[in-house]
């Protein structure tokens, strides 16, 4: 397109978000107008993209990081003919597909949900990232952002990592409009201070007028032509440009204009411009070709191995069955064991250094190419990317999650080492898979498992060794459990996962010298659990006792007790788990001061069994 | 100390930092012999402090953002005279006070707990910003980072806050010794490219060799000369300084040396050289000195008021009455109504900009310096700080976080905004209090109540208006609930908190109408919880449906089955939550849509109630 094209494009883009936030009655068009030039510029000159075929190997991608700007975005389908006149102005409406913020759940277009600030950048970080490394056929990889994100960490996180790794076939344009939501940003029109900030992180820099088509233009050609760096190109813009009454205005985000009949005249009127987006080369995907035979390691009943040890083996073994498994670490491979994927695939190993939202966030980015991502650091940790977690599972993006050194039994290092809230925050997320092996033949299976689950997939390792207590040739299935002792005259069901099966084993035996009898239920599957093994167990013997290597909410307590709460009657339970602060000691004495090991086990199993005989 | 000084004792901190790892078996004494020499000049020649008073308003603050180098920091305090020989060797035992990682419930002289990389900084950011604006009693804060760690996007949130806010008081060091856990960090020891990134934001930086005393000296002095920019001290060192079988080897980190006794004779044997610490200068605590009196909103029954409004209405007044309450914002105060406070007290207003991270590091750096922080964003952002939160509880540190706009209320934005997993975050937190007030009274009385608690105290407040149900001289104690309906024919009890309340409300007037009476519970107090009234109820009852506008793994409807987990019979229970991933819509058809408007609840409780009569 020409100038004049493009100016009048961007009008077009203009008048259509503050239409699409008028028959909503919210949104944000000002936020919308201030990128609508640099968005009609790379959509008519810059991008190639197949919208019959969103997933075409050789499609540009694009992330809105600035996801309230979403009026803007839907206003450039409809000129490229994806969206309908009539489906614009369902904005915000029960039911459309056009949601407040952008998700790839409704939309096929949309490569991730954005919304939460800060995001857009990291998970365009991990698309270029596969471009550059797995796929390979030569898309670009382009993302706008506000200058009010720019204050995330996140953002600076992706920076360094995309610099790093010379991803030259990013692009990011930085919407720098001065305002954000309640006034000013920190830096306002200062361009300069950002370029500092980006060329720091050995970024090729760009500052262009963002109402400058022309420039605009120049500035994508200079991106697409530099080599070895990724580029910013730094838009000075003005919120709400073109309309008078809201140009450059506080106050202003985040509502839809005062007078949107007025704005529309005032920006040349309702037009139905089309833009013909340029076709993608042919191209094809990589990762669909490759897979061969599964090796997986088999381990020995009785020996003592870690379920660390066993995922580094599991995974290696699936690396090697099938091409489009990749791993990514946070500079603790050699904790994770994640190591041992790297040695045999190192093409598909991604070192993020001590980054978990970049982590995180390159796994989505990854996997909306179709790779099956396995990011593993120590299970706290993943609690830095709790948000980037919540915004995998809005986009419905499937990652597999692995989380190490969980819980007190970690021992020495400490309470800042020691996942104890990773199972309340991972089954909290929606559509996700909780999954806890005790040993290291279902840690394996487990591993092949979680591959071919929906949605945000969380396995759960153990530091220590324990002993494998299952055959290599069981089977594990998501959702169920295992009943790893039983009888008739089973009088408790001790209910457990990883490290506390087998202290909960103890304590079964150690009951039953005493004469009371106890089942015992591995728990693997935290999430979706099997209720109706508990509910059996329950039924036949009156009385649980849940215990857990993490704290007493969100985790496998509640998760048994969500087999109880469809109005059927319910059995006397008691749980525990880890109530206090722990400090530095020995794996066993962490079991024995939270109260999780055997003899504490023993000792609620006895108590409860007597008083429920007594009343 | 001369430099022959500062030399041995920096030999001597690398000794005994050698020692306590040999004694404990594990620990990280190669990460604390390559700062040994920058922690011996900072310690004998420019700390001002009293380790008899550490509360001391004039003392210096050191941060250890690096905790894992806690045998450094431990071998500091003996010179200091602060452990003596014995303790030292407790080290990483069950009973120390010398934790693998630093913290201040054991040590009083550690301000923040650390051992999860990128927090050191952060945490460091908000105690120089209280020395700077609210203390003013001239002390330096000084943090001690690994280079691994500058990954962390965390780190260059803070590092932006402070270039942002002139903080010249704030010295960071930075280890740069090139070996990560795993390996070889991004930069090595290329030092000019730290200098970049911190120049870029503003900082003043000096690169020194980090084993040359005399240059660290210089370089301190000239970070304490420097006006008006933090300063960073890049300290090129080699990990295992000292012996030469670890000195810059990999595969060492988090290892006792392999033969200590060789080791400590290579680094001149053991010795008790003693460190007169300076005193700090006479100064007094501003904070203590100012209270007046409490002129809490007040709201009329049956008036529409939004939660929201009612906490930043009451955060103002709070501020009134106490000195010591500070307010901080991500950038949306507008929403939050944060702003209200800011009008009224400006000079103890922190806007943090869009950094989650660095708001609830902020509130945690003032909080180690007794000021009562409020921080606020939405809800669903307050997930991007899970880990800061973690950790905040760690050490033990009160701090008051509040997040608006929670769950699918709030209508057209989207998934992307709704905080739908914070009250399971905040639950599973240590020590943790959570309150979810429904109306505009319960909500100003909570703002108070909360400030006087310890922990991490988190309030949930809501975007819409409801009714205010409450009068102004209703008392709401933490742990407690209100019951708003009940009778002795009750065959149900709904419990509720925040929007749900009201729907509650709604719906036992429409079961009443078919003669179900229904018991209401405001359970206001989500953790701890009012396990008394629930038990009551349910005794008295039956029946109890739980009713949240959260997801159904950790939230309200875990919460009251805490209050049944003590071995006692259990009643029959139902639970309802968000269980769909929500899109835009209105408030009212987004409780409908996911189930947990009146309608839904009434006939989820005369099911329930059928269903029990029947078996």
């Amino acid at each position: 397109m020409n100038t004049r094209q493009l100016i009048d494009l961007a009008q077009q883009l203009r008048v259509d978000s503050v239409r699409a936030a008028d028959a909503a009655g919210s949104g944000h068009p000002t936020s919308s107008m201030s990128a609508a030039d640099v968005m009609a510029v790379m959509l008519a000159n810059h991008t190639r993209y197949d919208f019959e075929r969103p997933q075409h190997p050789g499609n540009d991608r694009f992330v809105l990081s600035k996801g309230h700007a979403s009026p803007l975005l839907y206003a450039a389908y409809k000129a490229a003919g994806a969206l309908n006149e009539a489906e614009l102005l369902t904005f915000r409406k029960a039911g459309s597909r056009l949601e407040g913020h952008p998700t790839p759940r409704r939309l096929p277009w949309v490569e991730t949900a954005t919304g939460s600030l800060g995001q857009g950048l990291p998970v365009g970080v991990g698309i270029a990232l596969a471009g550059k490394r797995l796929d390979r056929t030569g898309y670009r990889v382009r993302v706008l952002c506000g200058d009010s994100e720019l204050a995330e960490g996140s953002v600076w996180e992706a920076a360094e990592h995309a610099g790093h790794e010379h991803l030259d076939n990013l692009t990011v344009i930085v919407d720098v409009n001065r305002l954000g939501q309640r006034g000013p940003t920190r830096h306002g029109h200062d361009l300069d201070a950002y370029a500092r900030r980006f060329g720091a992180f050995d970024w090729h820099t760009v500052e262009v007028d963002g109402h400058d088509v022309d420039a605009i233009d120049r500035a994508f050609l200079e991106a697409d032509s530099t080599s070895g760096q990724p580029t910013v190109i730094l838009a000075r813009t003005l919120k709400g440009k073109g309309v008078a009454s809201v140009q450059d205005r506080e106050g202003l985000h985040g509502k839809p204009l005062p007078d949107a009949e007025e704005a529309i005249a005032e920006l040349g009127g309702v037009h139905d411009r089309r833009v013909e987006v340029r076709q993608p080369p042919a191209a094809r995907m990589l990762h669909a070709v490759r897979s061969g035979h599964l090796d997986l390691p088999r381990f020995e009943t009785g020996d003592e191995v870690a379920t660390r040890d066993a995922f580094g083996k599991a995974l290696a073994a699936l690396g090697g069955a099938r091409g489009d498994v990749v791993a990514l670490d946070g500079e603790v491979g050699d904790s994770t064991r994640a190591e041992f994927f790297a040695k045999e695939h190192p093409e598909r190993y991604f070192e993020c250094y001590i980054a978990e939202q970049q982590l995180v966030a390159t796994a989505v980015g990854m996997a909306t190419r179709g790779w099956v991502p396995y990011a593993s650091t120590f299970a706290a940790f993943l609690t830095r990317a709790h948000d980037f977690v919540r915004m995998a599972s809005v986009s419905g993006t499937g990652v597999n999650l692995v989380g190490s050194h969980a819980g007190v039994a970690i021992g020495q290092d400490g309470p800042s080492q020691m996942g104890l809230e990773d199972l309340a925050m991972f089954r909290s997320v929606y559509d996700s898979t909780v999954l806890y092996p005790c040993d290291a033949n279902q840690t394996a299976k487990l591993v092949v498992t979680m591959a071919g689950l929906e949605g945000i997939r969380y396995l759960r390792t153990s530091r220590g060794e324990s002993p494998v207590i299952y055959s290599a040739t069981e089977e594990f299935p998501v959702g169920g459990s295992k009943v790893l002792r039983a009888s008739a005259d089973d009088r408790l069901t001790l209910v457990a996962a990883g490290v506390t099966v087998h202290e909960a084993l103890a304590a079964a035996e150690a009951l039953d010298r005493e004469g009371i009898q106890a089942r015992v239920i591995d728990l693997y599957s935290v999430k979706p659990v099997d209720r109706a093994t508990l509910r059996e167990a329950a039924e036949e013997t009156g009385c649980l006792v849940t215990v857990e290597d993490h704290r007493e909410e969100g985790g496998l307590g509640d998760a048994v007790l969500d087999a109880f709460t469809d109005g059927r009657p319910v059995p006397r339970l008691v749980r525990l788990a880890v109530r206090t602060m722990p400090g530095s000691a020995s794996p066993d004495e962490q079991l024995r001061a939270a109260g999780i090991d055997a003899g504490s086990i023993a000792a609620a199993g006895r108590l409860l069994v007597e008083t429920a005989m007594v009343r």
